[in-house]
């Protein structure tokens, strides 16, 4: 993929994000920068849903822009960098504000899968809660200190929440980050509508695992075609 | 019907799921084939909302394709075989992960006709678990011994609930599989509402069999032309 | 008004009714004929959306087409000449299955105001169980001793509903009753989502008659100037 | 900003309003007249979905409209004029129903920023009941009397529940009292939520101080851009 392709598909994931409603006009998603793979590829602070090609930057990995050309960066970009530093594995980054996603990380609730396709977000997802280290906060992760200490929390996992305020979803792919991060609100919204009908039987260890040793990028590549068409998006297969 | 008709109300008809918000990315449906009733129709791996004409593949009654011509199936496309192998009754399937259905799946809660319109769904839904028989597995339905305890779930029923999955929805016609689908839903958010406020009163069994034995084509009809006029499909009479 | 005005507005409700979910691709609303008292017009069997002028028959009070012209009545017609009939104030009425509203009529939860602008639904709505006299039925009001029991338990109220069915909702002109039957919707979410947070204060009795001795047509006409244009419709001032 | 561009925004912010639901055909903005402090500048009774700047009228403090040419007033204008009174920090003013609000102002149920985006509703929000002074009414604020006892129950906060009824948002510029009705409404959608869930951890009162303290106008104006488009209005950056 040159670099240009991968800046049209960032931009695509902002809008197919925006349409199905992960963020509002604000949170973000990132790639590793293709070629250097110590930066990442980031909008500057824009809604998702307004952005273009020429809004992405480029930033090194402690969250400077390498060519701000005027652009304002998202204040909460630290997050992104801190998390590539801490795991190779991971090619992208979203962090949003998903409104079905917040309730679990104001009271503690167990979010896990309760259905095959939410496999993906884990088995367990931990809360970050900014309070506990850095004291009364706007909340943002606006420095580099923050951002270690949330992706420390993160771990090996796909999913950390971050307390009254949303959470990170990272992966090893563009389209797995933003895959995840729309059945991740699918699976709260599950979670509290089983939860008012009694006791929910969760996805065990073993169907966790099986889903994810199964699952094959056209996985990702069937709902991303869909995706772009509801989000006026062209699509473009990456099989 | 033609071949070619029966395609293109395939065709409609998974856009109409999609459009009602029965499926998303993912589930399928499918009919039996007007002319060999030993094979089915279906497309070939792709979300609902997308899918032409050209997508509609032709399977024998245990999955194979007749002439696949470089199109990738549904990896559950065992679940249509073997309900039509069983059922001579039935015309048509759906399979889909509507999310107001998942919630009766993982919980073990009723699902029963609170309405006159959703009596089509059953007195009793049963719901399969996977991990019974199978085990630890993806809960995808790619075999045909998995399907054909499904299809054993499912009985002589219109609708079996699948544990942490989705569900299955026969039937005698096309359109009667997708309204008993979008009722499904209707229906599951019905008792979801219905079970915060107190004590529901369902459906007797004998006005669930008064609406069956009373119902004719023109109630489809009526529906399935306003689902393609919000679908953006032709509306083809077939009275 | 012309019938043809006429006409063209009771299509207008029925694109407002669909746009505003309140209907599906059943219910119905219908005005008193404007030149014969005795007489009704309603479309024919047609889903909401979908109604244009030729759609629209005229009734005598007992349910049978004037001049019918190969068109398919509505099984439930019944329903508004009985309410005509009894209630000569009443120049318009709907029933409709709004999803917000069934809930109660399933459990006996107390529907009543919550918010002014819903204090036309009336302080206490009663629900009629089709069961209770006619037994085990389709729950369908398709002849006229249906229909007139379902009138007498509507009395001279604003609303009354129907057990595992919807609801009928009658008044002094198309405006109010389309007003009133969104409202009624509304009035029924807001209930809803109250009822978890804990004890609700209703509109007194009090307030509930000062509303509507207060409210003039402008409030009628200023939301249909803006459900018009939702619903695509052109908007006729009849102020 | 000149006069035409203060309407320009005023129309702009109706429309927003309506496309995010947090009024329907009912609720009105206004904002303080630009080069006469002791005037403000209000629509025509109108929904707010269909205002055009040519219903935009000027009204002196006590709700006298400066040049009628025809034109109906709000009935409940008085509510802006007494905020503009008593709070000179104040130049615009929301007086909303979003449904999402509603529930708390009918049950005594705290309504509290559960995340950062809605810090700016104020740590506690004070419910005003016409009912306390005023007796069984239509609820209606339509005299000064009124309107300066809810202007009293505000005080310096920026916003009031309103029983039975809705709220009333001030602050100081057009883009931050939308932007808070806006995020009024999620926070309200929030805590519905995580109620059914558990305890909830709302934010404290050190980091309210600390959203408000450190939120610039780039805030609002990220989100005003992304809802100018989701509106249909064109967008004028105001840095």
């Amino acid at each position: 993929m040159t670099l240009g392709q991968a800046v049209d598909e960032l931009v695509t994931a902002n809008r197919i994000l925006a349409r199905e409603g992960v963020v509002d006009s604000f949170g973000h998603v990132s790639i590793r920068h293709p070629d250097r793979p110590d930066r990442y590829l980031l909008s500057r602070a824009r809604a998702p849903e307004c952005i273009e090609a020429d809004d992405v930057m480029e930033f090194t990995g402690d969250g400077a822009p390498v060519d701000a050309a005027g652009r304002k960066p998202y204040s909460e970009r630290f997050i992104h960098g801190a998390v590539y530093d801490v795991r190779p594995d991971v090619q992208s980054v979203v962090h949003h504000h998903s409104p079905s996603v917040i309730p679990f990380s104001v009271t503690g609730a167990r979010l896990s899968p309760v259905m095959h396709m939410c496999a993906g977000i884990g088995a367990r997802i931990p809360t970050w809660d900014s309070r506990a280290s850095f004291g009364d906060t706007n909340l943002l992760v606006t420095n580099l200190a923050m951002a270690k200490e949330l992706a420390a929390a993160l771990g090996e996992r796909p999913v950390v929440l971050m307390r009254g305020h949303g959470c990170v979803v990272a992966g090893a792919s563009l389209r797995e980050v933003v895959f995840n991060s729309i059945y991740l609100q699918l699976n709260a919204d599950l979670q509290m509508k089983a939860h008012a009908l009694g006791d929910i039987t969760f996805l065990s260890a073993g169907e966790i695992a099986a889903v994810l040793s199964t699952r094959g990028s056209f996985t990702f590549e069937r709902a991303w075609e869909s995706w772009c068409r509801r989000a006026g998006r062209p699509y473009h297969a990456r099989p």
